[in-house]
């Protein structure tokens, strides 16, 4: 493979609901995608759409760029520092961009690793639901070093709008658990507000009318007031948002931050 | 006074900051303002604008619509029910509108003994910070009879957008007590939020950009976080923001919800 392909090049470690958008994207935009998963389905739907499917995990780095964004720390650890991981793959000054969202030592860690072999790493946190991310409307908070960033932010702008945010890798991740912790927090908040005026006779779309649509505008509170009117049940918590919640409290109590109702509603696992 | 000037004129008891705006805009609009305070400064300046003021209390009630705006349960039970009140003042058919913020158990046993003398209360409950009044910008949510809020609504529309949402006096109560609870807990929100990216090395105005003006736009998160940003103590909770909690989970307790993250909030007088 020539420099010019390298390049032009990005490599996908994860092809899940986000990955597989991703590489639609890219490979819209021009660029060869070379794409890993643990599932040969999702290898093959890749290689259907235009991609290159790796038999191995390390040929995704025969691109100068690669992004990760597999379910969560232990999945990041592993294609990063296990046999044939990225660490091992990269060629000095290749940059992986982590936007999975893990803990922010995580990140700190992986940082580290990468940095000691010349390697540099970007987190990159992203916001948005599948929507979004079908429509390449994504935000994605970046941090890192200024350099890998700069040389990565064409790349991203095709899933979104990217933006820089500080030199330390873990920062991003602790805007993304933040603002999940937030999101959980406003899904607790409808529902305490639909019960307790439902009781008091004024239905859902109403309350939402008066309270949401007035006060708190933009796309969580009046998004998840209308999925929660559609279907109570998609206000649960799931495993993923437990794990994020987790990320968030334990980022706290290294910094020495207390955070007393994220963690009233990690101990009562609300909502 | 004849029936013509008593229909274009408004009682109105409570002169202070809310009061005495409202004053002002319907003075402006060409009616008649009986008013009644219990500091002479604040009829003073009443009369000043052109008001008139009431010596007694009972001569508010020379209008056919009184709004009553005072501190909180106590002072509407005092104007309403004590010597010299608006029970005993008004005629058959007048109106009392409560604007204070009471509590919903309040508002349903004034309804209650204004009906039995033939005359009606609408409670009307507002959401706007003072410029919003200043402006006539405020958010003015009433419950009781249809018939009282349609002959009020002119009349509240000087100060704002009316709505009538329902037939039990106790709903609009319940709705801006909902609506104080989600502010005071967006503010201990923010001041998690700001705490934590802080420690991250991420300042008040970039957590702002990336988190509040992006997923939590309007007026509460983005106002609220702007004050916090100006000045942290701002933030703090004020008497009458406890007061308003403790009517929630009052309200709440009668009817058997139980609200976690408010009572939490409470338990701990946060934020």
């Amino acid at each position: 493979m020539s420099t010019a392909q390298s390049r032009s090049a990005v490599g996908l470690v994860g092809l899940g609901h986000m990955g597989s958008v991703m590489a639609h994207h890219f490979l819209a935009s021009g660029r060869e995608v070379v794409g890993w998963d643990r599932r040969p389905e999702a290898l093959q739907e890749l290689a259907a759409g235009g991609g290159t499917a790796a038999e191995k995990l390390a040929e995704v780095a025969s691109a100068r760029v690669v992004i990760s964004i597999v379910f969560d720390d232990d999945g990041t650890r592993a294609v990063t520092l296990g046999a044939d991981g990225l660490l091992e793959a990269l060629p000095p000054g290749g940059i992986h961009v982590v936007m999975a969202s893990v803990s922010p030592a995580l990140a700190r860690e992986l940082a580290a690793a990468h940095e000691a072999r010349g390697q540099h790493l970007l987190a990159a946190s992203v916001f948005g639901r599948p929507e979004a991310a079908e429509s390449a409307e994504l935000l994605i908070n970046c941090s890192g070093p200024a350099s890998a960033y700069a040389e990565v932010e064409p790349l991203l702008s095709v899933l979104g709008t990217p933006r820089w945010i500080g030199d330390e890798p873990a920062q991003a991740m602790l805007v993304k658990t933040m603002g999940n912790s937030l999101i959980h927090t406003t899904v607790e908040m409808l529902r305490e507000m639909f019960r307790f005026l439902k009781a008091g006779g004024i239905d859902e779309q109403l309350a939402k009318e008066l309270l949401i649509d007035t006060l708190f505008p933009g796309p969580i509170y009046s998004g998840y007031a209308q999925r929660y009117i559609d279907d109570p049940s998609s206000a649960a918590m799931i495993d993923m948002a437990r794990k994020d919640r987790r990320n968030c409290l334990e980022a706290a109590h290294e910094m020495g931050v207390d955070l007393p109702v994220i963690r009233f509603l990690g101990e009562h696992d609300l909502p």
